[in-house]
């Protein structure tokens, strides 16, 4: 094989980040913005890296972690010893990694996906998942694996990171998903929430479980094709997400501007917080927004080996 | 007596408030502005009634509750087979009824006072208490009493509704009160909680017990005189309050505004939402804000007959 090229979707968090972290299921999707990664083998023992973030090129034998590409390259290390040549990596992706869209757990299962598949492994979606959830959770220390499954399974998720349990759900909903125009890295706000949570454990805690039962309680809604209650659940969880303190006033602004649309069942943020994107279920009518709009659906396709 | 003046203090839900109205505990505090009533008998056998809000008079026999004078005409058909003549009643207030300052149980209070201190009857706490509530619940057809309870007996008070818990706090802080701009009665208000309360039944008992808790954890800070864990308690019931849909956008900008002062500990919604009031737990050091500031503060002082 001369190459190998596979992709994989980026994600949205519909319900129950943070929770998710604790043990309670959540609500992921995969969207239609992608990552691809073409793995070409080399006749020396270098790994050559190629995205719009830069270029990087180092031997095989002292490749380590490195911005702005250390999900790519934890990856490779991760299978570096059924590699028995150098690479060259070229990365296109759909969507910037700013807005809050799971580049990271997409890039890691569209280079795991594309490895695998140059090492001549079937492509399983289990073996892509748990191979990329310990590539994810190895470099920034921590990750429920939402975004991972979503991007591994496509569709919509329902997600429970221990003891792992993924369980695609029927049906689709169109969204509304806005930037609010700034980032916060989550590993940064979930060490925030780590924080508050310690301070008040019971409320916490409590939070927790209730953002984890509307995650439960919107999967049944969704198979039973009843999104105005997903859109209630949202709601509810946003005063949740708001009560942990990932909340501010920008995102507060744009979850009440999408309120006001009728087009919107529910609006709430989607992601750890206090930046990155809001969703409203549902389009939106309004069409001018002094935010910008990400122009995305959710999905059915996962990753792909082409 | 030729007549007798009683005073009865507005005054603030610091936290609980729509739990207490299922059965959870609350924090409420008087406020330093008040409301007066002076009775003086009549020769007549009519109940002429005045304050800022205009005049009201008719025969004592053809009394019935009717707007502005609700509460008051209520209190006064409550005591009225025990008074062998007309009233004038003067009403003066220190605040306007629409800033959500608990003016309807203040005016109950003083009312109830004051007639029953032109009765002879011995002005106990409790018995000022129990009449007001009783009268409040009969106008508005529900009611907590938490405010009555303020009104009544001032400082900070730990409140229960069913049976009826009335715990007097030590303790004292400063706060910053902002008007939003509007006010939508607490019964209308309530009444769209019920209903997104029976579509979510779990999520809100949960909320509910949540809001409960945490004003019996503030209640405790308050005690230990922890104020920055009162705060944070602020905070999270703010994201509570959102999650059962009594936020906006103007009170959620007037939240953040405060949190981002300096001299803010935590600030949340006071009352039942829609409109009304934020609470910042503190004296802001910013001076100019787009909305109107309420001089107020959390006073010792309850009902007094003059």
């Amino acid at each position: 094989m001369t190459a190998s090229t596979a992709s994989a979707p980026g994600s949205l968090m519909l319900l129950g980040e943070h929770a998710v972290l604790h043990g309670r299921p959540a609500l992921v999707c995969a969207v239609n913005r992608r990552i691809r990664v073409t793995l070409r083998p080399r006749a020396d023992r270098e790994v050559h890296i190629r995205s719009s973030l830069g270029r990087y090129a180092i031997a095989i034998d002292q490749l380590q972690p490195a911005d702005p590409f250390r999900f790519v390259i934890a990856a490779v290390l991760r299978q570096k010893d059924r590699l028995d040549a150098g690479l060259d990596l070229e990365i296109e992706s759909e969507f910037s990694h700013q807005v809050g869209l799971g580049s990271s757990a997409a890039v890691t299962v569209a280079t795991t996906a594309a490895l695998l598949a140059w090492i001549g492994e079937p492509a399983e979606p289990q073996t892509i998942f748990d191979e990329s959830l310990t590539v994810v959770r190895q470099t920034q220390g921590l990750g429920s694996g939402a975004d991972v499954a979503a991007s591994v399974f496509g569709g919509i998720v329902a997600y429970r990171a221990s003891p792992v349990d993924i369980r695609k759900l029927d049906g689709t909903h169109p969204l509304t998903v806005i930037y609010s125009g700034s980032k916060r890295p989550t590993v940064e706000v979930v060490k925030l929430v780590e924080a508050a949570h310690a301070a008040q454990p019971k409320a916490f805690d409590t939070i927790f479980s209730l953002m984890g039962w509307s995650a439960d309680a919107a999967a049944e809604a969704i198979a039973h094709g009843d999104w105005q209650t997903v859109g209630e659940l949202m709601n509810i969880n946003q005063g949740l997400m708001d009560a942990i303190g990932v909340s501010n006033r920008v995102l507060s602004e744009i979850v009440y501007a999408l309120r006001d649309d009728p087009g919107i069942l529910g609006s709430k943020i989607s992601g750890s917080g206090l930046g990155d994107c809001v969703i409203g279920l549902g389009r939106a009518k309004r069409t001018e927004w002094p935010q910008v709009v990400l122009p995305v659906e959710i999905a059915a396709r996962g990753f792909e080996v082409e």
